[in-house]
């Protein structure tokens, strides 16, 4: 078998949201299979199962344990990864659905959020050499000692990116309800455009900054082992976009999107001493929930109210995923408490905006038009942080809109480069 | 850990269908702990989860694969062994799930109707022995390549009974929406009484004759390693209905219950030529099929019409589930026209009747009074089966109630005894 033949196919929720889409799916996985591909098949679950599992979940308790969370959760793949292998087999070929556990993947065990450790391919190469096409429930794993783990949002991206590198496919595609990666959100800025080829780079900041499209880590882990990605709609055969290395055509493009992230919540810790190790102390706390802080500020020191003139204290900032801030707000007051800090703030109403682009590397002055178009459009900025092709300020989420429509006008990103 | 301690408790799907419930049984399970018994607790899906799923499938496909149906059908009993931890967690006790693969429940391999080869307790001693309460998805194994396996109607109980079993447990109850064994189904007849206790050999009679409480097999199975089983009620703190080996008590009960199975069609073949080897030959391939086979009788031989005189025939009826009438009348079509047989009928509207009682061992009789009581009823008998405590009648569906009450009347059943 010519591995380059092997495609890896993953479709999201939204693509097998019901029985008929389900046998579109399997119509266009045989469509590829009479073409002479091997195909292995990565679901996701069927459109709200996700969401009706978790309702039941809180509806029992308001902190399931989280090794239960996941026994839970698997279940959504393994359902679609048996329907679509039954629709195949009613369209009169062979197809065999596998767990995350039958498929071999190993975890680290954090649940909810368990990284891939390992890969077994020799039950799929075997499967696939007998001419089956071969469904994998995404998302899921199991780690050493058989607990079943799940991997986070945006899971099943990662099942399929980690069965593309171990399976050296020739290509790994990604299915969804939109037909690619686009300059912005289109439902926001009208003349939003789809991109035919991004970098991994950019695409990696593009989905860190919120594009929904995938998630940040599975086109870290795609750049990592060079996966070719291949963005596309489950609902038409057009072209999607291709996430390859940086290509020379990019490199005349300064910036290739605008993305706004309205599901990150600010936290503040007011009057911290400022003394070393505080800080650190706060986010190690935090790394151990397993939580992803995004953006960190801290304002000048100043003097604290009330307080003697020598005792600096300083504001702390920092932005965490909308649904840990329940959990970050207990870690993070119970240090706050210890440290003698003064009190903490959280704010739900802001949005992340960000510009993205290879450009920035070789062009100057971005964040300052960015800014510039921020003002002129009436929107403060709360933070900012940057990276090498990247510049994100967190405004208050009412703003957003506004804010993106103004930046992908001033960029440009309407008109074909 | 004394293995009496341990009480194995299964909640069949009623007693689960909502969250509601599920909190329900959590407080049960939590109350026999704090009583100090070790807890280990089947759970069947949540109430219509398994139709829903079923019907998920047969909307793709009217034959789907039966393995990719076991992986389908396994994740309901998976849900509702998570949200019943979850739960019990909620409650302050720890709890924690198993799959049947996790359990280490090892079957056959024979989809959607497997059954258990082996049982590992490692695991679940473990658990027990931290103090946490074991809840394990019912139903369902896996067979030695790790494919899922689906135990068949009632499965849970199975999984229940063989936990019992391996563990040596002090009891098995059988948790379910009904108080426990009753001389008849209270919904048709009135005066239908419930019974403190019954013996394996009637309770599996019974089941076979079709009381839903409990699946024949399992009853056998719990006979077979002499299992004490409790059947009693999720929704009241009442005792219900023991099931052991047969006691003195009672000995002096003629007949112990009347039930009636409305769900087995009959099939006729016409004409079969009336030499060795046809009906074996039938036989041989619905038990190939896994189908099993209930009744069957054979007229007496007569000659055919039209063939010559020499040329004896006969008309082979049984009975066999309703839901596997379409697979076997394939079958059975096939083989009728290899053997020249003349043709093949099915009839979907009948009904078994049955008497069962250990007392019919010492008295006689009991026949007679059944065919008289359904004469004097107008009920048509069409076919007749008896084993040592069992009478079974076939009637027409629609005298099935009738015959039942006449039966249920003429045994006395509803008084005390």
């Amino acid at each position: 078998m010519r591995s380059e033949n092997i495609i890896v196919q993953k479709y999201g929720g939204s693509s097998v949201a019901n029985i008929e889409r389900i046998k579109r799916v399997a119509r266009r996985v045989v469509l590829y299979k009479t073409k002479g591909h091997d195909l292995v098949v990565v679901v996701s679950a069927l459109g709200d199962t996700t969401d009706e599992l978790l309702e039941l979940a809180y509806g029992i308790s308001k902190m399931p344990p989280e090794r239960e969370l996941d026994m839970l959760m698997s279940t959504g793949e393994q359902v679609s990864a048996a329907l679509l292998a039954m629709a195949i087999h009613k369209l009169g070929y062979e197809a065999i659905s596998f767990t995350g556990a039958q498929a071999g993947i190993i975890t680290d065990g954090v649940h909810t959020k368990a990284r891939i450790i390992d890969m077994g391919t020799d039950r799929i190469h075997k499967e696939l050499e007998s001419g089956k096409i071969v469904i994998i429930a995404g998302f899921q794993g199991i780690n050493v000692d058989q607990e079943i783990t799940t991997l986070g949002r945006g899971g099943s991206d990662i099942t399929a990116v980690a069965l593309a590198k171990v399976l050296n496919a020739g290509m790994c595609e990604i299915y969804t309800d939109v037909e690619g990666v686009y300059t912005s959100d289109p439902r926001v800025v009208k003349d939003a455009r789809k991109l035919d080829q991004i970098s991994y780079e950019e695409m990696h900041e593009l989905a860190s900054a919120g594009a929904q499209v995938m998630q940040a880590r599975s086109i870290e882990a795609a750049s990592k082992y060079n996966v070719p990605l291949h963005i596309r709609s489950s609902f038409s055969y057009k072209e999607g976009t291709y996430i390859t290395k940086e290509a020379k055509s990019m490199e005349n493009v300064l910036i290739s999107g605008v993305t706004v992230n309205k599901n990150e919540a600010k936290i503040t810790i007011c009057d911290v001493p400022d003394k070393p190790g505080v800080a650190a102390k706060i986010f190690k706390a935090i790394a151990k929930e397993n939580i992803n802080v995004d953006m960190i500020i801290q304002n000048v020191s100043r003097t604290a109210k009330g307080k003697a003139k020598k005792a600096l204290s300083t504001d702390l900032s920092f932005t965490v995923p909308g649904g840990d801030l329940l959990k970050t707000m207990k870690v993070t007051r119970a240090i706050a408490k210890e440290a003698r800090a003064g009190g903490v703030i959280q704010n739900n109403n802001i949005a992340k905006v960000s510009v993205v682009g290879v450009g920035m590397r070789s062009h100057s002055g971005v964040a300052a038009r960015m800014f510039d178009v921020l003002a002129k459009a009436r929107v403060n900025i709360e933070m900012i942080s940057t990276s090498e092709i990247k510049i994100s300020c967190v405004v208050l989420r009412k703003h957003a809109d506004k804010a993106v429509i103004a930046l992908h006008k001033e960029f440009e990103l309407g008109k074909k480069k």
